[in-house]
């Protein structure tokens, strides 16, 4: 049997799963693992493969014989809009744990909201017991979720078991059971229905700063929750931060929680950590498991190697 | 067409609420709510209705004439643990709205502690942006619950939808799909396996302080969140606050939420309020909405009066 091609890997995530993912991933192949310093200045042309997170600006030049890129993680925002990239398929990863953890977050998030949390939290710091009425069940609440792909349809079907009435957005037209969905020129009547919005997009030249001050004021005002909700595990391009703060602080918005930020980690002067409605999570909604991250890399070789089409091929025009 | 037959509210909710549903309900049916004070001293021979939360302890003995008693939650050890009840049907509140909003609770809660809410919590408010790691997923957790009623049985539904294994132990045995379930006889298997105890059982005899020291110490330590989580939400009086205290300090339990308390509202001086892997709501889970509370009453009154079966009936001697 002919060697196996090598793999190269970037990946800028926690040293510690990264070694032990690699203990059992990439059998008979060789992996050159960029985060070793006997690799530094290592000769890369020949290798097929790179699996990158956030990876040196030269990775690209350097690797000249790349044939596939892998991105470690969901999106691909970090190399497409980083990087000179050469003209080959970048393939994202697309997981069920990841969706599942990422579905977790969102519920999470949405029942917080609902069911008052960050009062309560302001209550049982002061030893106040208070039962804080109206109390709106789900179904009274309607969760409008931006972007409908692997992510945004798992947690909509999960928000809708919960009782939550649940609408959604996307670019092209879609069709959800049990969901009422709006493209892109329905963005007015689809903001104008929802109570709790949920930001799952990916950060491309269109959705660059799309959650802003303009966007806020068309939300829904006076719903169930009284004030709509900011949830956002897309990405903190998306969002301009100055104008969510101050939609807080206007009473725009009623609450937010946000899991990723204009730049990251988020700065400790920023007044988001300091709000008692928003729930701020550090990038931790859906954290690519690293162990799953190489097994859909070897299934994704094997395709490629057999003469299969790879899945999960970036439209690198649409940009995601 | 006759008169139809009186009923008598002793309702302690809130009265906003109470004021509100009366607006609608028991159209052509003389309605006397002790909460007036033109009440106070009437005569209450000849009414075969009451609608009852923490009523007045000589309700039972004025009201001679008694037939059906209505209670205005799910739970009946507010009648019947206080009271010298006549031996008449109890007939108590089962409701697809405080179904649901309970089920949002558990799974809120549940998904606080497997994602970390309260560690997350203390970081955003030393403005710490700090991923913990690692991240179990909810398909490597166990979800125990205790009472596999009503409300058990659609929380173990919704717990598994958001990817949790979920065991259930009730006093007989049950078959639930995707549920393994343990009877009375089973507590010490169903107990270690258990990562999150969810405790959903009706205050009997039986089960008063039942989540004490011996129970603690036999939940599974080292799963996936290294330490067990207790949930409450059924009653306080199953639950042993000082070995809820001592067991969280000692790590014997990794954190807490906890609805209900042995006495309400729980006091100031209560370290529960303080300890920082511990989530207080102040009975308000499931609150009972008093529209559909009534909804309910009119019609197991017109079952009764058209000579079917009550439903819902309480098995008294059981307790719930
Ligand atoms: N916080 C975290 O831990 C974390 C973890 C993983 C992923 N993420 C983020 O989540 C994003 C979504 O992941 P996914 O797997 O669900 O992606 P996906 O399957 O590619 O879905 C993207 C969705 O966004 C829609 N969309 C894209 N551009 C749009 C535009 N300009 N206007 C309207 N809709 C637009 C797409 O519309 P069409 O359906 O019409 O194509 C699609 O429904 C990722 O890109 C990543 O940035 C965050
Ligand atoms: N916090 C709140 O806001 C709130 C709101 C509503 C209700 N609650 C509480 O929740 C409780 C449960 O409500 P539900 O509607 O689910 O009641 P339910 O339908 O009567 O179910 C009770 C469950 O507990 C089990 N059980 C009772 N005694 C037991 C014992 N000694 N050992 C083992 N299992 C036992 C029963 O077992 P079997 O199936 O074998 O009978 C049954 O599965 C209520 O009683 C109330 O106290 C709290």
């Amino acid at each position: 049997m002919a060697k196996k091609s090598p793999v190269v890997i970037d990946l800028k995530f926690g040293r510690a799963s990264v070694t032990a993912a690699l203990g059992n991933a990439f059998a008979g192949r060789e992996v050159i693992d960029m985060a070793l310093p006997e690799n530094a200045g290592r000769d890369l042309s020949g290798i097929p493969y790179a699996v990158v997170w956030k990876p040196d600006p030269q990775l690209f030049a350097r690797a000249g014989d790349l044939k596939v890129i892998f991105s470690g993680g969901a999106g691909v925002d970090h190399i497409l809009s980083a990087y000179e990239l050469p003209d080959l398929p970048v393939v994202r990863f697309v997981d069920r744990s990841l969706t599942d953890r990422m579905s977790e977050w969102v519920v999470l998030q949405a029942l917080a909201h609902l069911r008052r949390v960050p009062a309560y939290a302001v209550q049982q710091r002061a030893r106040v017991w208070h039962e804080i009425d109206p109390q709106p069940e789900a179904r009274d609440v309607t969760v409008g979720i931006m972007g409908l792909g692997v992510l945004g349809q798992d947690a909509a079907r999960k928000l809708k078991v919960m009782g939550f009435n649940v609408i959604g957005w996307s670019r092209t037209a879609k069709m959800i059971d049990g969901i009422k969905t709006f493209d892109a020129a329905g963005l007015d009547a689809f903001l104008g229905g929802t109570d709790i919005l949920v930001g799952l997009l990916p950060l491309t030249p269109d959705t660059r700063g799309i959650y802003d001050a303009r966007l806020f004021a068309r939300l829904r005002q006076g719903g169930a929750l009284g004030k709509p909700v900011f949830i956002n595990a897309g990405r903190g391009g998306s969002q301009v931060e100055v104008d969510v703060v101050a939609a807080l602080e206007k009473g725009v918005l009623g609450g937010a929680s946000l899991d990723v930020f204009e730049r990251e980690p988020l700065s400790p002067e920023s007044p988001l950590w300091g709000m008692e409605s928003v729930i701020v999570t550090p990038h931790a909604a859906a954290a690519s498991d690293v162990r799953a991250l190489f097994a859909h890399v070897e299934e994704q070789i094997e395709r490629f190697e057999s003469g299969m089409s790879l899945q999960h091929v970036v439209d690198r025009k649409a940009g995601y």
